[in-house]
């Protein structure tokens, strides 16, 4: 109980530090990120793969609209989980800096410049008085130079590159299959299907392709592609009847 | 009681994140949502329907001021509910937001487009300091580029998609009664209908033509239109006798 | 008790929602208007009616200085209840919108229009931390486009529609007796009769002409007017020896 | 108990609005009013008389200094109660308004148009965070288009206008004095005899001319003038054995 | 104890009222004052004495880096008790406002003016937020258009005018010695006497010259200057064994 | 336990001093610095090693996006340990100065300048209301005209040269260990050996050469390099199989 | 432990006074001062010496970047005990401030002026809200005008002048050794060599020439100087085996 209240002295207010250097507001708002559906990203030798649950709380809800992946630029496609308003201004700033880049340089922006652009605005909330931090994780998944690049950013502002990475609620089941069947030489296809197997760990169940959003920027046309739902079918199809899986 | 004076310690002053990742000053202005009078919302193939109770303290106020549904643009209307002051001043964001566009474009601004400068205006409100949440939900109505579209905002600044939906007080009575009678073929007059009796279901009872605000915004004309007292009870009629409803 | 404390901790310092959500200080700035002298309005097919109590706290106090009446702009008036100095600061600011409207377009503003210039006002001070809700309630009367509109604003910053409405203390008696005694086709002597009648529910006594300030402004000329005591004594008079009450 | 508790719940930080409706930082004001010595003022169809008790702490403080009577404006006098310091600052806030009434339109400004700057400057400091109200009532008085005048303000901003009134500690005893002993026909002298008397009430002993400030302000001259001893030990002699003091 | 609960409760953070309209800061300020060795103000035909106990917390401290009297203009001085780091700023606005004038108007300050600049600055820290109240008293002193002039600023902004005042610790004691030794025609040398036989009073012991700052500012040239030690020996010494003191 | 609840009466909020003058929030920013992984600066007579242990939480993770070791200017390299965003926005600032140096005066910044910029950054977020501190220790190393130069800054804004230090966690182990094999006449690579060795120390076994990022600035180009894993493998073996150590 | 409740109630957040006039936050930053090593300053004929303890919490730091005596500006030197970060911030404003002086008036800056920016500065940080005072004392020590000047600076934002003052840890034992031991007629080495006596005074033991960091600005040249490691052990053999020092 001494424990608690202690704890309860320090995750009020702004973000100060617990006697014990930590940062309460930023762990509770990675709690906002658990609290989201979880969203999953990974590298392919020739692309990159952004996938996401998405759930409707009614049949009457437009499913289109949980928008989960966002183009943030040509050549960039972002992953969120975890507060959805959060999330949209994040994704937002992404895309004005993206534009910025263009503009004024007439070149599309790296995969970790804009990362980075973000992480220091996430930064900036952790410090400053008179906000909170913002409630969401990202994914920021592009071609940099023609080289397949997958990025996180996290409440702390911190940001980490992945070969594989999952974020939102069961991160860490999706995660840990993913570190089971991620593989190098995965092809984009292959990526998605150890995507959507990934997602469909928590629940021991295939997804089904409607209640997935996912994405691509291959290396071929550097472009983000949202999949077609007949193509998510035929590959959902692969994972519960494997037969040639080894070889795509 | 130990859960309680936990969640007394998150939910006042500035909106911060609980330790569980949730923001307590939002949840409560969804609250101040549910404290307001029902609003209706659907989407027919040529049109959008917005729907609203309207109660009166006093048969000596004019029911017309009980203002619960809003037009925005020539072809986009807004239903409310909750604190009917921050409606106003989103619904006076929206105006201006749609005049803007007209007079930097010269084109009628996008429903999608609106209902985002709407939820950016809101989220600011959760996230930065020495304000409190917007305690109220809306439904945006009109037409896009030929197609009725409907979305809807809440207090954390997310916007949802929508075939029908419910806002305000009773709304999960209203939005099961929306579930089962929504279909896909209905007309505007059929939306009418099925948004009236979807507001008639908590009461279990038909509602008055006169303590309902209607509005539609159609394909044909891409205009907002409220929708005369007479055409209502004739609809309101077919209610509690239907003939040939399924038909129509 | 627990209900009490409850209350206690969501009604401070700024505007918050409380885990009902409810905003308590824009509640207790009601109380503010219920601690005021009662005023009336009432709307005719000829004018609108404007009639408050004045209390003085010494025979020594010029009656004319309690001032609950006040010209807002040439064709409208304003009544009010409440914190006396934050009435003034709100009809201060309806006499600058007033102004202004004349010096940038040349006409006379609409009564909705003013009412919604101070209602916005007054919203903003129940959101923005720093401040408090203002403790008043108005009635703006006032002839649009040759008819006669009555309005009232409330601390949250809603606007209602009147035929006959009364603020301040004793509010619920005084409306009832409005409720019961507004007919239609009052005309504006008629109206006067009534008001100063409702206002003499409470007491049970027929107010006196000194204790009540009642102005008019007519479609005839669309000007605000004081009403002399001698002509509220002749309805006084009226009301204590009713004869042709029903015809006028 | 449970009322006092209540209570300081309420009356901390800045003004906000109790459960009631009140607002305890300016009825605590109004007790610094209180703790100040008592000024009057009063109206005669020939002038106005503004006197204030003065203590000194000491025989070797300079009496004049101790100011509770300030000249605003050629034709205005402000007499104060309460916090001296924040007297002089409202008193100051009078002259540069007055003057700059003088500088822009070449007029000399009207007693009330004063009074209303003043108290529009006091209800600030009631609504506005990071400030505290101001602790002292005025009494402003002077020649309006050739007509003597009286104002009050207090410290929630409200001005009243008065034939007569006290300010300040024993108000209550001194304002009956006041009502028992006001007449409409006072010439300034017997004004100045009606003061002094009133100021002598709660100690049941007429002061002495030199524990007095008193200024008139005259129709004839339209001028502030300070009254010299002399004249008021011969009026106060008036009032310790009355002679013809009703014909005058 | 419930008193002193009270007490506390209004007497942190910012000045606000207490419910009795008492400022605790500010007489929290006052005890600052008192904390601070004496100084002793006195004015006589023909100039200002300014007079102030030193002490020093080591022998090796610079006895006169304790500044207790400023030369604020040319013909005005200042005496300080208190907060010394406070006493600096208030001197040295005066001393920018005097020179201000100078600048502007070609003339020196009059020392009611400069005094009322002082008292307004001190004023402003007792009401807008965010800051604390001065913590120092001051004695103002020089000539005024050939006459000597003698004031004294108090934590609240108030200034009084005196013939001759003491501020700091042991106040009331030295104040008593000044009412029982003051004369109106003291000359200089006897002010000066005067006043540091009440700076003596407390300790009942004559000072050391080395243990006082005294200035004077004379009608004859108008000019600040401190008083050698060795005058103030032979007035010492005068005071220990008085001969014509009845004369001089 | 009275301990321990007067400490927590001073380390919430904004930076202030506890009673026995200690800043709590810098020395709880010094806990988050404890809290990352440990990195290791030293300087040899022809330059300085930076190493630096890096973790990550999953094998799909880039090791490389774990950055520790900066490159801040062509000549200065920076290790950190701590709050990983904080890291970067110092190190952003570093970046910014020194290409300001160069912009501005055309030469690089010295490595003390910069070390002192950084630390004066930190140190305002000590002293200033509404932030935080930084969580955040940085060793910054470089060559300033010719010599090798070490300094580390700390939380509290303090900058210290070294030798060779420790930050992070395990920094008294690790520190301890360098105390005891630092020689003035290593040469770069015994520097590495000795870096390695002493993040091997509280693990009390040789680290991964890919566990580990190491980067040297030597007095022969006076340019950052990483060095390479196979070079750090070369050394680590040396490490467990030592032959002629004493000799280089 | 009434009297310690009462304290803590005043002794938090912005500097306010508690009720017996003290400002509790500038207290506890003195306690900041004597948590640092002691630093000493004295004045001869010819010269003013500053001297200081350094310590190195690791034989790996170099004892040179611990600065307690920095150089303000050619003629000027400022000798620190305290928070190190605060004073190198005091440390930086009297350089810029010295500088300004010489860039706007081509003149050395006067040793108390310069120290009375300083002390403004300091003031400034106790008395407006959001910041906490300085931690540190100064000993500012140069020559003005061919005269050795000595002056210490306290939290509070006092200055006191010295002949010899001690400030940081042991300071009353330190102190009390310069009072015993300083005669006006040493010169500037047998000042070094009180100095260092003095501190050495706590331990009861002869510091090292290498623990301890000791600067002079003589008349002869008014500059500052280091003194030399050398110099300073031929001072130390002259305190452990004293031999001609009273001629000296």
């Amino acid at each position: 109980m001494q424990g608690q209240s202690n704890q309860q002295a320090y995750d009020r207010g702004i973000t100060i530090f617990s006697p014990d250097g930590r940062l309460y507001q930023v762990e509770y708002a990675r709690e906002a990120v658990k609290r989201g559906t979880a969203s999953v990203g990974l590298r392919t030798p020739d692309g990159v793969v952004l996938a996401a649950n998405r759930q409707v709380s009614s049949p009457l809800m437009e499913r289109e609209s949980v928008e989960k992946i966002h183009k943030a630029d040509e050549h960039i496609g972002v992953a969120s989980a975890g507060h959805v308003a959060d999330a949209r201004q994040l994704v937002d700033l992404a895309r004005r800096r993206a534009q910025g880049e263009q503009l004024r340089y007439g070149q599309q922006i790296g995969v970790e410049t804009l990362t980075r652009a973000v992480t220091d605005h996430i930064q900036e909330y952790t410090q400053t008085g008179g906000a909170r931090p913002f409630g969401v994780a990202l994914l920021v998944g592009g071609i940099d130079a023609g080289e397949p690049k997958l990025f996180e950013t996290d409440p702390s502002g911190t940001d980490y590159e992945w070969k594989a990475a999952a974020i939102g609620g069961d991160r860490d089941t999706i995660q840990g299959h993913l570190e089971e069947n991620y593989r190098d030489d995965l092809d984009v296809d292959g990526g998605i299907e150890v995507a959507l197997s990934a997602l469909s760990a928590p629940e021991d169940e295939v997804v089904d392709a409607e209640d997935v959003d996912v994405a691509t920027i291959t290396t071929e046309d550097e472009s983000f592609h949202s999949v077609e739902t007949d193509h998510l079918e035929s590959i959902i199809a692969e994972i519960d009847h494997p037969e040639e899986e080894t070889d795509e």
